[in-house]
């Protein structure tokens, strides 16, 4: 089951009966030719994937995201979902490592949720196989909201707004870990990145975006190799790679398949959406600006026989860093609001 | 200057005219007579109050809600003015007393920012004189934000959505103490109750609440004494008084003015809007529910000097109690959304 992006839709079916007019217009500014290619690859979808059995329902995202919302899913009633995967910071949190219940800081950052729609796996070093099963690993680990599932459970059916609304989309399952799961991955599903001016350029306005970052572009498909993991529309593969920079325990993917050579070290390719307002950067937060991370990957980082062949030095001019940058900053939306609801209580 | 209450005034307007009309209609059902004398007391305002040194202005109170939901506010970068204001929980935190920075709750209860802007005085002991005084305490107070005024302002100086901002709304000024004072004030000015069922009965509705809830109305402004306190549209004068609670050093105002026999265990009189879904009750959460709050002003509290004298055992049948509870049951607004700007990054 599908749900359509609404607006999106809409504005991409109209550019794009445009585009075959527009690219043939003489006098229309000049977009290089080989961008043609790379329409196809990264042109926002129309609908998000749902899958078969969890399919969307607009009342089981409403009740999804009261969930998302509701500090009682943290032992101390504080924290809830949206505390680390905040709306107004991208669905992340803005810090170098994840806050919990903890007194300290987790070892990982807090991912942003966006596109999560379209990852094969989720968590950084892909332990979870789809969006339902991540739900509890967060709400019950003592460092991060160190609910028990009873609880947890408990407090929900203590509240007759949560009972009634489990029961209207749910039926006579009620509140359960399963509900819990489907009502919140439903929800987070809908947590798309919003228009860009990257898409505007990839639908074919060809002032969208500036000279330096359509250079950038090129530079992200080219020199720079970013591309070969930062791919498709999200900007990321859903994949996982050592890109030189982790060291010691970190191993991330490497616990789950301890025997594979080029999976130690390796994380999963973050979405780029929204990049220039996510920082810090990395797995681990240890990268302050995107400056910074253009750096890293032109060091070319830890030659090990994990890291993946995309990297190496690239010895880019600081011009072309600067053109990097200025395209990743098109992939940033505009500003726009994010409505939270009144919890039930 | 004053900033109309939008789709409220408009209502009101309606209604208003419609009020003779409907009060002379035969065969109108019953509202007794007396609440006509309420009508002016209970009536929602049509306008906000903004001082003069400190006037609305949309770009002003923009900059303050993006100021309000941003956590670089704390030092840890992971608590905003939202967290312990969340506006999914009528802009309290639902807990017994207040989580901050430090490793253990504070004193006090987190209070809901509903209707500040017709608040006196400031704080469950009155120590503020204004909103704009307030913002800076819970900010710089290790148990809560923890963040130093100079951290605060080198973290939105280094952020230049911010730097537009403040010069756009303040000019030269630019970020300083005072403007964060200013914006922030002027955004929780903003934070009003809804429309809530009995606002529509007030205005000549009389079917908007039930018979329960007229007769706890009439019991509220009479025999349980309520009103003594709970006065006006948001349901509090302002001011404060000791109701027998409170014990040993947590003496409230009486802080302030030591040598008040009234003041001492004296504490502001919160609204009662939206108090059904704003457990945990009393300046330090102490009560669980509503109808152990009203449990507790029926025995009366403790008898001593600083009592106010409108507590006193009352003697209240369990139909009256559940009236009661009724009653404040018709404070709540409906459920609505609120939306969360993203934050400048």
């Amino acid at each position: 089951m599908r749900w359509k992006l609404g607006g999106i839709l809409i504005a991409t079916m109209t550019v794009s009966a445009l585009l075959t007019l527009w690219w043939q217009a003489p006098g229309a500014q000049a977009v290089p030719r080989e961008t043609t290619a790379w329409q196809d690859e990264y042109r926002r979808p129309q609908e998000i994937p749902f899958p078969d059995q969890n399919p969307y329902s607009a009342e089981k995202a409403a009740l999804g995201r009261m969930l998302f919302f509701d500090p009682i899913f943290s032992a101390s009633r504080f924290i809830s979902c949206a505390s680390c995967h905040n709306p107004g910071l991208s669905w992340g949190d803005g810090r170098a490592r994840a806050q919990g219940e903890g007194p300290s800081a987790m070892d990982l950052r807090s991912p942003t949720l966006l596109n999560d729609a379209w990852m094969p796996r989720l968590g950084w070093d892909g332990k979870f196989r789809d969006i339902e099963s991540v739900a509890f690993a967060p709400i019950t680990a003592a460092a991060n909201m160190n609910l028990p599932e009873e609880t947890l459970l408990a407090r929900l059916a203590a509240i007759p707004g949560y009972v009634r609304a489990f029961a209207g989309v749910f039926g006579k399952e009620g509140i359960t870990r399963h509900t819990i799961e489907l009502a919140l991955a439903t929800y987070e599903r809908t947590i798309v990145s919003q228009d860009a001016p990257f898409d505007r350029w990839i639908e074919g306005d060809a002032d969208a975006i500036g000279p330096a970052a359509k250079r950038g572009f090129e530079l992200f498909n080219g020199k720079a190799r970013c591309a070969g993991c930062h791919s498709g529309w999200p900007f990321s593969d859903g994949s996982f790679h050592d890109i030189g920079t982790a060291r010691d325990r970190d191993i991330g993917r490497g616990r789950i398949f301890p025997s594979s050579v080029k999976l130690k070290y390796a994380f999963k390719t973050p979405t780029l959406r929204d990049v220039a307002r996510r920082a810090p950067y990395m797995h681990d937060g240890s990268v302050a600006t995107l400056a910074d991370v253009i750096d890293l990957y032109d060091r070319g980082g830890i030659d090990r026989p994990s890291r993946s062949e995309l990297i190496s030095p690239l010895g880019l001019s600081e011009l072309e860093k600067a053109d990097l940058i200025a395209f990743l900053e098109t992939l940033s939306s505009p500003p726009h609001d994010v409505e939270v609801p009144t919890l039930p209580r």
